[in-house]
């Protein structure tokens, strides 16, 4: 079988990083071209000497010319900023090339929204339009048939994920949720700033962003759509000393005469047919390093008799579920492969 | 003057390790016994090298014997696990030794609570009658006078002293709250435990003891006192891969037609003659490293207008704020000292 | 193809951790057994939740009980401590089992040196002399026809790598060799002991066994071979806060008139048919990142005219490469399967 | 006593930031001036948030202003980068202030030895032909006279510390000198850096500057001093994924004929009257902890009879007494203060 080729759009950030860790050992697609404005005509390897030996570190990084992409592509990555993406996507779009998007540009569908939270004017509005939200688990079969991915972020992902049979089947209270999040630092990016430094970041915890991240609407939306009425969430993330992996727990209500049994049933009669969704037995919880590298998200269910609340905690890997895993997971579905492909492994512990 | 003999019943842990080190500075204090069972006949540099050279470092460890601790110190900290402490404080107290207790034995007024949450029966109710619970900010007249204190733990000091002003003023509801905290792992103690072991702890995040930690009825003991009523929280803790620090994230719901300002006015004001407590001001939030090696608790108000939540963060350093420097602290007041006697200090940041 | 049935006797160490990682993905192996003494009846699952939803994870751990393993597997690898696996290996051997043993126990061939070294007599000495040092860069030929590997140390995989061009082609001093080496707290075992706990490891550094650690005898077995003359090498272990990975910084004399462009040629040539060692370019250092998860063995060499010193810097997993990864590779190998099966991948950045 | 008038030029790195921790409580000292460009005008609390509620937290930033430093201060710390401390450091010395430079700009006798390792030109030559290398422990008579101080590398004072004994006596050979160090993180200074981002240290370890760094002719200047002759070292610096300190594992010949028991008598001798080194008791070894936040410079002495190679380790916070807390020390002792003043305090551990 003759490899699917993909494109990756800005590799020198840590999700473009990321997906080619995972693209060395997908046995039906191919990177053939990797950009970078500032790094192109360099080997891969000269950028990313950890590559050196693998398929990928020979790769000559290029300049992003969708002319180019689309010469040499079936699929493209996107792995660039919010904004930037926008104008790329349309111009590969316009080749007809499939595109998936792991910027927000095209995540939330209301463009007055998304113009309140990212400051500035969506300028693709039909793409925007045959954009699909790639969470398969919910979006399976739109994302199947699209040509446009645009791939969750990595808090949504954790916090949909986990309140998503919930709300589906009405077992708890809409208002009222509460969304304590931690992140590792590479959700910050590959950027150099004061406040990524190693000095800065290790030994410590803080909260950021509290009450106004940008996540927060694409969650909502989301949830939204799942409970079939509008919801606003209180979302307040927190910054973690370690490279990997988001934990939300998340504080919930459960309705007037709904069992934790029932609730639970539900939970794990949903997701099983969904290989990455793991629904953990009662009495174990979530950890970073159970989904480390991998596309599993880990949930866990816990009653406080004493609060009558229902507490749901969820994990999951920014880079690979969050990001680039799940953005392969979206491409493998659109060509028509199954979900897993090149995506199933043992998370990396210790 | 002459220096305030103090002893130590308890080296070999975090807390014990703790004490020494402030007791190092300590301008009217001088440590004259440190005890420990299994270390006893040694000098403490032979179990702690980092203390060679100190004064500390060439005290002999002695066993934990009554009599000798009362011929050779003023008062005595107790920095064994609970239980153990209960019988040590009794003896101790008969020969009329001030004590400062860091185990949970007298921190609940109540022997039924105790009872409920440490699956054990109380044996010295007279001790707990005179033991007051050593939280300066709320409790430093009854300290003053007192000769047997409840140090409280580190997960309380952190959520009662951001809760306090809320609640002692009735601007908050009082069912619902929310305490989402998070600690390093010197609060799992320095005994040998495969959980405990760097490579289960290091890059990893999760929780543990969701909704039974046994610092969940010391927080609503106090909160209870403070509002006046009785109060349930949903108190749910974290593991960091960081050595020291506590942050707890705390959401609440302001009552109806009470203004953020308002607020914000009164933790203002309630903690001005506290300069162990800073409240941060607008835009600045907690982070561990702040208060490390400090008795500072960091406290900051955030009013999310979408969901009209106040959402309250704290942050401490567990092992000097959250133990052994609180300790000292009461332990000052005991003693007729100014309460920052030999505690003042800036954070180690980095 | 049938699978080869393997076995693994000691699961619940991180050296049995990792294979079951890395099982899972290997195309023509599978795991028919799991044992542990202590966890016996247990679903691999229990003990390692992060297996929960994986081939492994439901795999019931069984007592090691050698005509048990006989009956469902091929080949059974010992990740037990040394001591504990000679007897094994025997049992295993005399019902004519393929064994890898992951301990010390058959990697010096000389018994004297093994008792000074480990204070014990050598039981299985007819094994010991069937055992084949199982490095394939340098014995890939005796391990093809083997049926007893002793599987080399984390160290002496890093040093002897690091060293065998210089050596095998007379380039340098066999005198005066410093090994400065240095390893991620894995290696300590899982353990429970005070001095591995995170608060005892985190946020500092220190060297451990000075010229005393029982892999100096196995580095020097192998470099003695290779120079053809006894040698005898300083060897100084410290003890990072890393989970994974050895670098070692090697301080070397090449013989007088040996250039530094023929010793960086020799290296080339004798690792270029070996796809697991990666002599880097000139002016890239190996860091433990890059090879993290992975079976590379990344090699620098660095000249410094100012003393004349050859330094050779290396860096591997010392979980993959170093225990785990390289006993699958041993596997292959006496199984037929090319060397790399079921192990070639990215390693995990960041 | 009217305390003594401090300046700080250069407030917003991480030895500027050190300096303002340990001036807090120094009882003898104020800062009165601190100056960043970037920042002037602001309170340093609105830098350093953790600076709230302590004095130097409301000292507001002020451009460095010779005029106005020479108005306001006794003595001036310099923490800027090396080449622009050169000409502020003359400025300030032709107002008769006394400095205390912690830059590299006046550690060098030699201007060609300067211009060799620095690539630039020193425009102060006779400033530096009044400096003194501040190292309390070889040089604390010039130290108390003088007025310009350059303040010692973090490296070179490990190295330095390390080998004076040994090599001031004569018990060494002077060539084939190997240091392998170790540095924390916060070595590499508070500027935006990818190379120096969390998620490029954390969890990963790799020399750097393989015998080219910089603090190489300083060490090679000192020990040349203390040895009579020519020494070249081969020098050698590594990254830690910590926040501060520096160990150093330094490997050395002894002369024929010297035993080991004499260099250990030496060592104990020579630094008996010095209270920040500690030579650590036969069996015991340095590690970072046990000096972080701290002036001691701990050193461990190990004799291999293998190899007869005198191994020889030792541990610094690179930020107290590799920097600032070094540069206090040499204010206090300029100032006819004891050493130790405000400097004296235990590591924090853990």
């Amino acid at each position: 079988m003759k490899k699917i080729a993909v494109g990756l759009v800005g590799v020198t950030g840590y999700t473009g990083m990321e997906l080619t860790r995972l693209m060395e050992n997908h046995p039906h697609m191919e990177l053939t071209r990797v950009t970078s404005r500032s790094e192109a005509g360099k080997p891969l390897r000269a950028v990313y000497p950890f590559l050196q030996g693998l398929k990928s570190g020979d790769i000559v990084i290029t300049e992003p010319d969708p002319a180019d992409l689309a010469a040499n592509c079936d699929l493209v990555f996107l792995a660039v900023p919010h904004g930037a993406a926008m104008e790329t996507a349309a111009a590969l779009r316009a080749k007809d090339l499939k595109v998936v998007d792991l910027s927000a540009d095209f995540r939330l569908h209301d463009v007055a929204t998304f113009r309140e939270w990212y400051k500035s004017e969506h300028t693709q509005t039909d793409c925007l339009a045959e954009a699909v939200y790639g969470l398969p688990e919910l979006h399976a079969d739109a994302v199947k048939g699209a040509k446009l991915i645009a791939n969750p972020g990595c808090y949504p992902t954790a916090s949909i994920l986990a309140l998503a049979p919930a709300l589906r089947h009405g077992f708890i209270e809409t208002g009222g949720i509460v969304i304590d999040a931690k992140s590792g630092t590479s959700g910050a990016g590959r950027k150099a700033a004061v406040g990524s430094l190693y000095c800065e970041v290790a030994d410590t915890f803080k909260p950021y962003n509290l009450t106004k991240h940008r996540h927060t609407p694409e969650i909502e939306q989301e949830l939204s759509l799942l409970a079939g009425v509008d919801i606003t969430v209180s979302f307040n993330p927190h910054l973690l000393p370690v490279n990997r992996g988001i934990l939300a727990t998340i504080y919930t209500q459960p309705k007037e005469g709904v069992s934790f049994d029932a609730i639970r049933a539900a939970y794990e009669a949903d997701y099983a047919p969904h290989t990455f969704v793991r629904v953990l037995p009662q009495g174990s919880l979530p950890e970073l390093r159970s989904v480390r590298g991998t596309m599993f998200c880990d949930i866990a269910l816990m009653h406080d008799p004493r609060t009558g609340r229902l507490i749901i905690v969820s994990a999951i890997d920014n880079l690979c579920r969050g990001a680039s895993g799940q953005a392969i997971a979206n491409a493998n579905l659109m060509c028509g492969l199954p979900l897993e492909t090149g995506l199933w492994c043992a998370p990396m512990v210790p």
